[in-house]
């Protein structure tokens, strides 16, 4: 129990670390030793914050971490937004990894220093500007777990409430999309006129196909009241309706990007869950269009790495 | 105060009849003597009824009309729904004014004869089977009120939650389509992370015409997001992504018809709340399209006396 000892115990310390993936909804976080998740917990995202402040819930969720030693967390996402812990202006595209991690910001939050990702900054498609938090930590991180992507040019899709689109080439991400898709699916299930509530249930009955295929028609606004008439005059159930609005959605994404955009003939990974990105691989599928699937835990994680590591030589 | 006065203030009493424009989310009701209206109420809609009955919900808001001698009412819209007052099928179209008004179902509420018109069912432009309630109770009554109307090709847009678009050939419903556009911009305001909450005010400031201009981009999916990040990022008003949301929605209803249907050529006549066709006739200007708006009103007013009259000869 001499000095060594102690002097060993704090260095096994300070090789821990903390990484955090906080977005609008929820806050995952990772303790992290040497490249191994020893432990995680989740908390409220930073718009479910409610009274507490952005620091506090942060402090609360990794208590059962803090030793009294320094303890450093990376974090991404919304984190670093105006309601997060601290603003951390974005990054503008064209932006490599380098230049991304060179625009973090470090806080200090109680004993704990918190290095915060920026965003990026890029125009769209149609050269309008757009912006993401969280997803250049995946697609940074997939460039790191899969080095072909690392060169070329690639099309990256990374499903959710706002999902994105990013064009990286030759590792810099130059072009961004956001697509209002989940967000919409959850508020025309939950307060529109669209899916009748109280008949069952979970499966899609052809729902998801039959959508896919109206999607192909174009015009939105014109296929959204199908899936109200569908259930009115064909009897369709509501989770038919769901499955249908579900893949009109994905499908119009898809279609709007790739039959509008000068990329549709890049290579496209997608990073997410594997739940959803299972849906969106069937929406190529359907168009002919083949893809990858990465995990979104394992990218974001050695996206933080990526910042981690870059901090080692503070 | 003999036989003859009672018996001819019984006579102006079966003249009088009540005209019941009754929605989803209002009930609008005018006591009507020979083409004039000499009174108004309205009422909650069909969707807002609480804990009352259809029929509960009619008396009450009719009371201060009720004599003792019995009261015709006359009404069109979601009264004739599943959960209106009884339910009315639907008239297959091609229907002209004569089908139509055959389709009505008489019931007793009380002392109340209640007349209810059908709603109508047609394939829209895709083929795929579409339904109205009410707004064919307006097209009929525009073709009395413009006789210009009832003979040729019409196309006819009557704006709100559900906004429709009716062609109409030599007096007979043909085709109907349904856009969710006032249902999809209340939900998008109210809930979605589009519209930012607290600034201000009610000047568009050219959001309008920048969502119209979007709209002609097409890919209504890959537009909505601008809304968002021309707040985050150029710093626009809160009133003007309103204004945005309403113009590219308003634009992708407009473009998705006259682009991709075949009665692009028709004349348009737009019926509905003289404040929301204006929007719409801004949206066709800028397609350089002309149109004639008729007032709502005025046109259910004409409708209801037309399936009143038919009962003239019961």
């Amino acid at each position: 129990m001499g000095i060594g000892n102690r002097a060993s115990v704090g260095a096994v310390n300070e090789r821990r670390r903390v990484l955090c993936d906080w977005g609008s909804s929820r806050l995952r976080a990772f303790l992290d030793f040497e490249g191994v998740v020893l432990d995680r917990r989740d908390g409220p995202g930073i718009n479910r914050l409610g009274a507490d402040s952005p620091a506090a819930a942060l402090t609360a969720v990794l208590a059962a971490w803090r030793s009294g030693y320094s303890l450093d967390v990376f974090l991404c996402g919304m984190a670093g937004s105006r309601n997060g812990l601290a603003e951390v202006p974005y990054v503008r595209a064209p932006a490599k990894m380098e230049v991304w991690r060179q625009g973090r910001l470090c806080v200090r939050v109680e004993d704990l220093g918190a290095i915060i990702a920026p965003g990026i900054q890029a125009e769209n498609f149609r050269d309008v500007p757009d912006v993401m938090r969280g997803e250049e930590t995946q697609i940074f991180g997939a460039l790191t777990l899969e080095r072909q992507l690392a060169t070329g040019n690639h099309l990256f899709v990374l499903p959710g409430t706002h999902s994105k689109w990013v064009l990286v080439r030759d590792g810099a991400v130059a072009r961004l999309q956001t697509h209002l898709t989940g967000e919409l699916f959850d508020l025309l299930c939950r307060y529109s006129s669209l899916v009748r509530v109280g008949d069952d249930p979970a499966t899609d009955e052809g729902g998801f196909e039959a959508g896919l295929r109206a999607a192909v028609r174009g015009g939105l606004a014109a296929s959204f009241f199908a899936t109200r008439t569908a259930q009115l005059i064909e009897g369709r159930t509501a989770g038919w309706a769901r499955a249908f609005l579900s893949g009109l959605l994905i499908g119009a994404e898809i279609g709007g990007v790739l039959d509008e955009s000068t990329f549709r003939s890049e290579p496209i990974t997608l990073i997410g869950d594997p739940g959803l990105t299972a849906f969106y691989l069937r929406a190529l599928a359907a168009r002919h269009v083949s893809a990858q699937a990465l995990d979104g835990e394992r990218c974001v994680l050695a996206g933080l790495r990526v910042l981690a590591d870059a901090d080692r030589s503070f």
